[in-house]
């Protein structure tokens, strides 16, 4: 292609970085060259894009000179070396570790709800945790119409999160469960197969983990509600992709379920699923593969006057990580 | 054995039926004669009790005659049958299913909790549903200690709540994904393997669902708080066993993490496993076959000045359902 941005996408062979090849080829994002960089491991091979085989490249800095957009779905401490040495080489960085998500100088954007903030960047963006960005979702249209109060979210976590670590780890215990055989947790740190984790990420001092205080954090900021009230709980499930969550949200006034399903359905990125009498509700394995999020169970809360409960899943690879990534890019494209 | 009880089992060999076999042996109830029941389909076949086949038999009146208490495992339109013919002809009926539970008339029992309500029962006494007793369990103690005002609650609820056809259908669609054939889901409303189907017993016109409106009103009994405000969600999870429940709970005066791993600790029947340092918290593989519950993950609400999160989790076919109703009888015994 001659048209077009010279892109990197580094950290190419992992879950995150096939989903962005995935998404930069299905939305057609203007390519005139593409660069795959991973770690030294997996150099010399092959990713494919497009149909084409593209050779996994070193990452250095000179491999970047003349990039115009960076994916980095590498770790954070990658992340946190690398993106600076992107930025001087001339790129945009849009980071999806969480490197740089609190940093005040790095736009933390979810397109649908703040594509403003966008516009201020120094040369890195930062892309939300997966969870983060399934949750924020159907959270901003209920605030702009009724300004949120308190948010209790309860998520249920797929493997995918953990990357194709998770994802094989799960595969593995249960092929080994379907043979008679031992499970045996590598990646995890229990069992996963037929079972359920109440711990994502480090715990800190205070009993929550890096995963709920992510949530809580980057929710704030993405919403510029810098006090918003909020209580994660964050569990990982022996499901491959796409995470649910539970969300109990307060407001200021009163929304009726009618009225937040026509909010929820209006709002661009988000689509309702909502119909009890047939059964319809979203599911990890409805929504896996799809690049909304989507919404259900929306009721009126029993214990207080302007609460609300909903169930939202979204495919975390997609949406929770390379479709943001991209739609982020096509923000600064536009 | 001479001295003892002459115990019916209906519903004898259903998977709640089958565990109250178990318990009854295990916490070696004091039996003279043990009579098992089950559908017109299984009658003539053998369960074991202690090492002895006892055969199955027809569900009459007269074969009550003489019997001390009566576990019925069988389904509330069953329930609501057979109950008053079993009074009738003597005995005390221990009634697992739904049928009674919110009938003024029959108590509502978790012998750690309100032992009192049992001893004005008029022959019926009612076991609460398998996720409410789960969550009671910690809510108990607190509320005794600081006054529960609110409640949010997440459960995360294992195959066997739906019984053996659960188990079976969890089971199948594993095997059928591990040799590569589709997944066809018969007992549940959608394919169980790697999703999670948030819809629990029936909807009614609120959006709720009868789990999640059975854990609302039989909390609300047990505890004897009418007009408790608490907000459900009930989800259906891959893991073949227990129950887990994330408790977002507020009470009237502030109760610390530490002063609430206390109270978790020291009441009956409850056990803490809270050491995130370790990796320990409670999870459905480590709790199953237990008869207590296991509570972990207990930390200070970040959104509320009084709120409390914590885990619950506790083997449904045990306290959930045979261990509390044979524990219902041991007080009766005492």
């Amino acid at each position: 292609m001659a048209a077009g941005y010279t892109i990197a996408v580094v950290g190419a062979t992992g879950a995150a970085g096939q989903t962005t090849l995935k998404i930069l080829e299905e939305r057609k994002f203007p390519i005139r060259e593409l660069r795959c960089f991973a770690s030294e491991r997996s150099v010399g091979k092959t990713v494919t894009f497009a149909g084409d085989a593209v050779t996994v490249r070193r990452v250095e800095p000179e491999a970047f000179t003349g990039v115009d957009f960076a994916f980095c779905s590498a770790g954070s401490a990658q992340s946190r070396e690398l993106a600076p040495v992107i930025v001087k080489a001339g790129a945009i960085v849009i980071d999806k570790s969480s490197a740089f998500r609190m940093d005040p100088a790095v736009p933390l954007v979810v397109p649908e709800i703040n594509p403003h903030a966008a516009q201020g960047h120094a040369g890195i963006l930062s892309c939300p945790n997966c969870t983060t960005i399934v949750t924020v979702m159907p959270l901003k249209p209920l605030h702009d119409a009724a300004r949120l109060r308190r948010v209790v979210a309860t998520s249920f976590q797929a493997v995918s999160g953990a990357g194709v670590n998770g994802i094989e780890e799960l595969r593995q215990q249960m092929l080994a469960w379907a043979h008679g055989a031992p499970l045996v947790p590598e990646h995890f740190h229990h069992q996963i197969a037929f079972n359920l984790i109440p711990h994502i990420d480090r715990f800190d001092g205070s009993g929550y983990t890096g995963e709920e205080l992510k949530l809580v954090n980057e929710t704030r900021k993405i919403l510029e509600i810098p006090d918003l009230p909020i209580s994660p709980t964050t569990v990982r499930v022996p499901v491959f992709t796409c995470h649910s969550i539970a969300v109990n949200a307060e407001t200021e006034t009163k929304v009726t379920a009618a009225r937040a399903r026509e909010l929820f359905a209006g709002f661009p990125g988000l689509r309702l699923w909502d119909e009890p009498a047939e059964n319809r509700y979203p599911m990890p394995v409805t929504v896996e593969g799809q690049d909304d999020c989507f919404v259900g169970r929306v009721r009126e809360d029993l214990s207080h006057p302007s609460g609300l409960n909903f169930w939202v899943v979204g495919d975390q690879l997609r949406k929770g990580a390379a479709t943001n990534a991209v739609q982020i890019a096509e923000l600064l494209t536009h």
